[in-house]
């Protein structure tokens, strides 16, 4: 069903990025990790003098039957009225993407209640909330099908080579934990975190409820299996658009835990997902650092976010603008008369 | 001669800006270290709604007599040729300051040659590089003090409420260390990197120059003497820049090693320069991450950056204006129907 994705390693263009890189008038390696950054985005979209254009931050909403059980510190009610408060410019990835130059949508794949129509918001819903998966599957394999084809349908209205991403969810922590532990065979406790606010007992409950999710669907093993088992609508919508906007060879910004879990189940259907991730920052929530580090996934920031949105990917995205501007706009030593380090590392002695 | 700096802590308005802050429609500290830092400037600011405008982005560029002994992989000519490509907009910075709407100025602190007035360019030199430290002060204490004064008249003429630091100078990764092994008490060799490049040979002989530098002024003792010791010009100027904005209560926002040498000196002097700072990034200098410690430091980036010329504060600029744009664009509680969090702490638990 799902297209291939091709690797895009491409040796004779690394070395040109590597070289250019070199060539800028700084010392080799100073400019740290923005290198490697600028070394990656060229990569992706096949150039030495890579340009991001129309960056797409979009957020992916939806409710969770699981929060019938108490897994969250927030009532249901709070992801329309967060989806709301985003459309109307006071949420806090609103205030970024406004300040960054991103242009924000908010994708409703299954919030509770219908909002109405507006410029910003985009319907791809198959339900108002995920089932609850202590009973059966959040999802149908049917409706976990048409959420990812719902998330590449997106992608392909939507301009520009750089895809951000975001997501607003009541209870959506508790199916990234229950993702996490499936996928990469961590016990859920590992996992398992306060998302947005839970103390200590409330994290013990969870966990409580989540293994017994767990047992209810021992039979799930494949990604896609596990992406209905335990939902989101969110998170399988993500997926779709993650697997689009990496076969169109877009620039893919990660933002927090809920979104690794998104491309976590993509790179398990489609590896060279990877390839096209730019990682923005390490969550504050417990599981995210063990789950990056198993990605094999080095983010840029780290500080203490726990809030999702996207605002990672909104606050990591003047740092790819960055990088980029470095690589096309500095000097040369190759085109300037700025002298090169002497060879024996040592001027003078 | 310095005039005393008030203490700016205000715990009414502190208490305020909390209240601001957990007003904001996310769950309290979900948007960590931002958080901080809007706290920070609004502190500085002495308002709850802080605005940032008109940055200054000043490199202070002067050289080094002891790179006569071999303490820098490049020769001290790329002072003058780095000063030039960056005021005709190909270094790093100038690409940076660009990008993130900075105004850049580099101020010849003693540059070894002078260079053609144009926009862009103070000069507020005393000599052509300072002395060599192995045979005396890099500056006498008249030097020292009129570097100091011309920072701090350099700063007056700038418009903004904002001050980014940023250096140039072949061998000021020697003068710094010194510093830091003076202010800190550490020993040289813990203070001693490979500044551009040098490889560990390198270190180690610049480690053997500068230990003869500490016993050639083992009677430099004071913060005002230590300066005059070790040098170097740009340090001295970027001093008195730090020490005006903070009486100006200007945000001070630090780059690397050699930044973190200017601001600790003028800590030294003025323990409530600390509050007016924001610590932009720890960088790969080895020393770095320890003075950052023991200044009671802690940066919002970590890229590996090891370029200075104002690089990572420039980097680190649009966290800052995030900072700002949360606090005083995102909607409160107070004043929308988003409901909080369930007193509990677990919502229908």
């Amino acid at each position: 069903m799902l297209p291939e994705l091709p690797d895009i390693t491409d040796d004779a263009l690394s070395a040109r990025l590597r070289q250019r890189l070199d060539d800028l008038t700084k010392p080799p390696g100073s400019l740290g990790r923005l290198e490697d950054v600028a070394h990656r985005i060229g990569c992706i979209l096949g150039t030495e003098v890579p340009a991001l254009h129309q960056p797409q931050l979009v957020v992916f909403a939806a409710d969770h039957g699981l929060t019938a059980h108490g897994v969250s510190a927030w009532p249901a009610e709070v992801t329309a009225q967060m989806v709301e408060n985003m459309l109307a410019g006071g949420a806090a990835v609103s205030v970024l993407a406004r300040l960054h130059g991103l242009t924000l949508t908010v994708a409703d794949c299954g919030v509770g209640r219908d909002l109405l129509p507006r410029p910003g918001l985009v319907v791809c819903k198959s339900a108002r909330g995920s089932a609850d998966a202590l009973n059966g599957p959040a999802m149908t394999p049917q409706q976990c099908a048409g959420q990812i084809a719902a998330g590449a349908a997106l992608v392909r209205t939507l301009p520009g080579n750089a895809l951000l991403l975001g997501e607003m969810g009541i209870g959506n922590s508790a199916a990234a934990a229950l993702l996490m532990s499936g996928l990469t065979g961590l016990d859920i406790a590992a996992c398992t975190g306060p998302g947005a606010g839970l103390d200590a007992d409330g994290v013990a409950r969870k966990v409580a409820v989540l293994r017994r999710v767990q047992a209810r669907h021992a039979d799930a093993r494949t990604p896609l299996d596990m992406l209905a088992a335990y939902g989101g609508l969110e998170i399988a919508t993500m997926t779709g658009a993650v697997l689009q906007a990496a076969a169109e060879r877009r620039v893919i910004v990660v933002d927090g835990f809920i979104c690794t879990a998104a491309v976590a189940v993509a790179a398990a259907l489609r590896p060279h997902v990877l390839q096209r991730c730019i990682w923005s920052h390490r969550g504050a929530e417990p599981g995210h650092a063990a789950w990056l580090r198993h990605l094999g996934a080095e983010p840029l920031l780290e500080l203490g976010l726990r809030l999702g949105e996207g605002s990672g990917a909104a606050l990591c995205w003047p740092l790819l603008q960055s990088a980029c501007a470095l690589l096309s706009q500095m000097a040369r030593f190759s085109t300037t008369d700025v002298s090169r380090r002497s060879p024996s590392g040592a001027a003078g002695a």
